[in-house]
């Protein structure tokens, strides 16, 4: 009857720090969904589709001309066309996303991918349909701001071709 | 004896399960290490003291004049005074780390801090003493290289003021 007694603690205390260690991995691993730099407001303008948060980090100005946000796609989300009249860089921090230039085949970015979008040239970005997507983006604002064009039809979103 | 041979089941069994855990949390911990951009090669210039990697992520061009890098810091890793015709901004992606501009108290970083680096400003950045440090550097190239300084003695480097 003591063995008996001894064995039950001994599974108890056993079971309890898999338990902990069960809460300590889902923690450590909702930390690390792209919550490096914080996710900001949820933005309310018609420049995107679906949920999207923005929180600017750095503001351009007249020594610095550079912006740098971070943008929160939920899955599914996207921005309209839009171009930037001094380029842009996106580095991405988590997630799975789309990223189209017109006239080129849509690339899919992941954690750790960079992107450099030359001045003026139409493109779109996005959460994949099934993940959500975080990126940083440099924006140069010394020649204007962003010029927004048409919405990205399910069609063009759904297409991995042009 | 059964029962007994039961609960020696029951407790190893126990046990594999939360080892497992732990190599699971260990190989996340390890995964989010700064591990969102390539760490790239070991420093071999003389512009910093201790253990530093550099990965270039985005070249200047003449369309955008940006440098974007990733640079990992080892513990008690840092930089010399140097500065930035055109500017800096700092992204910390991992770690702790110190940053300190010439004449201004040193500035404790973590994971998700900004800093705007205003051109032409004397400073330096490095890790903290037990910690290592991961940042993404933005850097304008369109006024000429970085200046480098003198080192960063021990004394600057442990200085909590100016």
């Amino acid at each position: 009857m003591k063995n008996y007694f001894s064995y039950t603690v001994v599974v108890l205390v056993l079971l309890f720090a898999a338990c902990r260690n069960d809460q300590k991995l889902e923690s450590i691993q909702s930390q690390h969904k792209g919550l490096i730099f914080p996710q900001g407001d949820k933005n309310t303008s018609d420049n995107f589709k679906g949920e999207v948060w923005v929180k600017s980090l750095v503001d351009a100005d007249s020594l610095n001309k550079n912006a740098v946000g971070n943008v929160t796609f939920a899955p599914g989300a996207r921005s309209k066309w839009h171009s930037h009249p001094a380029g842009q860089i996106l580095l991405v921090t988590d997630g799975v996303g789309y990223y189209q230039e017109k006239g080129q085949p849509r690339k899919i970015l992941r954690k750790g991918d960079v992107i450099k979008c030359p001045p003026n040239v139409p493109h779109w970005h996005g959460a994949s349909q099934d993940t959500m997507f975080v990126q940083v983006a440099v924006t140069g604002r010394q020649k204007g701001p962003t010029v927004w064009l048409e919405a990205v039809s399910d069609r063009i979103y759904l297409s991995k071709g042009k």
